[in-house]
């Protein structure tokens, strides 16, 4: 009997809660879809995004904030059905040595993806956000290249898509894709509670993805006319190569 | 016994030949497909893209010439696949009144069409091309509008794209999606050849195709891999919806 | 006794509800702080933005549904706390002749705004927007040429600004300004249930003045600090000229 | 005996003394150069760019102004060294129908220019000039057309330059040429000293030309080092062909 | 008695005299204002804006013409009325590790500035400068960040501007704000005096300040018609907030 | 007598075979106009660029691969009449310090080039290119400066050009010279078959040069009209500085 192995797909997350705002409904979607949705936090945000528990005075350390955040991104990615997995390179300011893009170009090359999930390539509000994308782009390109490794099984091409970041125009990303997560939007909000210490950010990404939904639907033609509430909006890094344009 | 309708699709070009070197790979494609795929040539090329009959010299007319390259385009059509219609606006200068408009917006409201192909914005060697897709995006407008001819069917919002301009660098065209048009190549350039005044371009068009085609190949992931040989780039001017990224 | 004249304001806006959506905070909170903002209707928005009217049947009319569209924005305009008036030059598709266009500059002339607000200079969506925002700079152009009318005071160089667009990356508008419309926000939600026949627009347009108060918050300095819960984003078209940059 | 016709080239200029900042050097230059320049006035600059004589009040006409106009701008390009005809086509608004179309594309035919020099294709601040270099470079289109006036010689396809604007940036203008006017500035302050009534304007000008001059110094390689001290920046439209790079 | 303390501004500039050509008028006049303005300079421009230093010959030696630039740069603060500092890192390359960013990051602790002046994102002529903002703004960001020195007083989000590079329009530097400066500009030129070794910038910056000066004139509406004969131009990183559009 | 040196030129090649492909025709036609081409070969592509010589299996190893790519490299210099270099600083990832910074510097001091050829400034298939022309614009502001090892000559300002990556839309490379090298073709040609490893970039270079001979038959005016086959496309990166605009 044969066994056709599931489809990949590979998230490269700046900090630990990224990926549930930005794309718990991709992830969740193609977890359903049978895909396996493998997740790499570069680091916990622990610096830079944990505000929260830092306010809680003096008695709170570097590690605790660590472990607090692991925690979290641990349940979300299990609500949403992906695997997760841990640099722990640092953030405020991240920086990436040969050592971890050689680590993230063995990860392509493990998971083989169908396609990848990353920042988007500007944003002047946070640098570890670009660095995160570019990151995952260089270690793409060191995947595909016969002579990293010599022997291993090379990656293909996938796509790449920058998904949504906080405020999307000053960072000069414009959705090139809408994806209607209206079957999955119950599992992003769960996942989006997981993230305890930013609460405020809760009702922010509700709103995000109910504009999305509704642009969706401004952006279909007739047959395809169906009810869509909840979205996520993807900017293509890369040309689409298809079949049809329907 | 149910009868579903062919899904559909709308070309507009602004001479008669642009259809066949930019986008006669969709067209074959999709009519493939079972589409039925509609053309509207709102000029024949008459004054600004027919100099080969120009120089016969002065026993030529304008008549004449519009008649000649209407019947290559018919021709064109009929290989491709698709219906053909002629507005027969003018050319160089092409100018596109009210009722233009409206007769374009009475097209899309009875073809429906699942997508839209027509020129790039922009065309700084090219006037009538960007009045073109201009044209055809004001109509899609008005055909989606309740308040115009009330009562009639109105349409989606179907997507459109640009194809390819012959200076594509020039024009700030950017394809973000290439069409594997490999297996309908044959009749893409059968349909070329029928542009007997236009010769020198049937080569160059080859080679874009085959362009198009490598690059095809550096795009696409593991599973997708195939043998593309021929391509044509597209590029989206709204953002698709979908519920699948790989 | 010494009359200060108030300082005005001019908004150019395509189609009836226009104004509401997308500068009514702007327009009450400028109001509230003396200034006579006038508003300009090019249209009613008849055929294109009065899909409920429309779908009422074959017992509504043109004039019908003008009447109706008038009546609401004169309705908003009143909650707002401006002046309006109607050119009824029609929409889907909207012209604008030389008639039109010296109609405005002489409200331009007659005004004399400090500011003037008006659509995107793009929209994909919506080819009447553009047009708006082009005829309002071009009357703006007039309405200080010398040689118009000439005797008439003319006007100075009031900044120009593009409210927001409904898709606005899909439209390259980029808000560089964020206003603090907390303290309006009941008046122009007020305004907008005065669009009854747009009800899906009522909570897409709440959620867009929440994320524009949430990002406002984020550009903000120390000294700043404040509470922002709702906001409206520009876009200034012309640099502005100041002594002070804190 | 042979004898080699002069090289020619063509001005655009929506108004009168448009040539005169913008272009002057590169006219006198050419014309000290052996070509034959030619300058079309698509207007006088009558309404918008003639402040200081409708301040004379009353009296003033607007036949008296372009009379006025007429005559500074004939003897500039007197200085210059260039040919002058004016299209009086009117400015703010400026329009332009198929016949001055035409008219202009029988210029570019009789002329043969072996350059084409223009507006910026941008202008917020002033909608003639956008209007004029896309008249420029439609004309020039049909004027490479066969079957516009079939028989008679058509253009090839000379570069199009655009000139600067009075706020570059603001226009989205960049400068990718310096043109060296050193040696002809003389001719330069003395055309534009002809504008008696933009008398604030000379100054500005001369400013620009010493930026231009300092920058284009910055510009050259080791070989080409000499003495520039006045330059003039365009944009090119269309890329040069060239079998030198140094 | 309460002591409102006073509002700061900080300058990061990547030599030793950019802040005086680029952004002394800002200087002085917030110094007038009653700001307290502090500059970082993080070179001396030792190595790549001293050629009249270097051309004294063999005598000359990177540490004289450090202390020659720092005397200069100390004057030229002086009479803006800033106070300065020196990070000493080298130009020609400047590089920026951890250290050096942490290090600016406390300064924006200690500031707590309202504003933030810098150089443009990109200069192709220099690149240090890009260097300079790009560590800026990732300093401002670690300086936002709870867990960076957790219990300190983290900074707002003070606006950022981009100060005029040398070519503007080359380095896509497009100003959205005009400073009127005329009531320092004897100050700015006082202080760009101080630069003995770069007479040959003295004068090209006059008329950099003359021709911005003339521009924030063409900018300004009727009520705030005004005498304003120098300027300096901005271009602003981040969307201000405001409650004012006028 | 004396002796006039003879113009150099230089060209920052990322791995072995770029040169080639990209810039081929202008260095062979720049050497047989008597120019000294030099190259520097940052690497010899031997982990990214060998895939061929890679899939050799496990007797090859990477000082095999380099010695392999090195000596087509070399013939294919030999063939265009250029001289060569390799740094040998390793690719994907390629990474420059300041060593390598300075060493190219050197290279432009003793080369004191006419003007330089290297990569596109953004490749999103090959973090390579990107890095190696900004480290050869780096290095030639390095070499530009008086304090960088004083008392050696310095360079000018020569023109920096981008050659054609292998998707030149995607990589947001716009051509602005169309070079013909027409006449150099076969020298081309015969270097590219020196590249055994990557013959299915044979014919598509051939392609490409085909496809931008065309253009610039297409982008020239009368005089100029002559038989160009084939072409090879540059973006400036300055502006450049002439005396002469036909």
């Amino acid at each position: 009997m044969n066994h056709i192995p599931a489809k990949t797909a590979l998230v490269v997350s700046a900090h630990s809660a990224d990926f549930v705002w930005r794309a718990g409904g991709a992830i969740a979607l193609h977890a359903a879809q049978g895909y396996n949705v493998h997740i790499v936090c570069l680091s916990f945000g622990e610096r830079g995004e944990s505000a929260k528990l830092w306010r809680k005075g003096a008695e709170m350390t570097e590690s605790k904030v660590k472990a607090a955040r692991r925690e979290e991104a641990q349940a979300a990615a299990d609500i949403l059905g992906a695997t997760i997995e841990f640099f722990d390179i640092g953030d405020y300011p991240m920086r990436a040595d040969k050592e971890t893009l050689f680590r993230l170009a063995d990860v392509f090359r493990r998971v083989q993806p169908e396609f990848v999930l990353s920042h988007s390539l500007k944003d002047p509000y946070n640098y570890d956000h670009p660095l995160a994308v570019h990151l995952a782009q260089e270690a793409r390109i060191i995947a595909q290249a016969e002579g990293y490794k010599p022997g291993e099984k090379i990656v293909g091409a996938p796509p790449v898509y920058s998904f949504e970041p906080h405020q999307p125009e000053q960072c000069d990303w414009k959705p090139d894709v809408l994806l209607d997560i209206t079957e999955v939007w119950d599992k992003k909000y769960a996942a989006i509670q997981c993230m305890a210490g930013q609460e405020h950010l809760w009702e922010y990404y509700t709103r995000v993805a109910l504009q999305r939904g509704v642009q969706a639907k401004r952006n279909i033609g007739i047959t395809a006319k169906k009810d869509i509430i909840y979205g996520e909006g993807y900017q293509s890094i890369f040309p689409r190569v298809t079949e049809n344009l329907g």
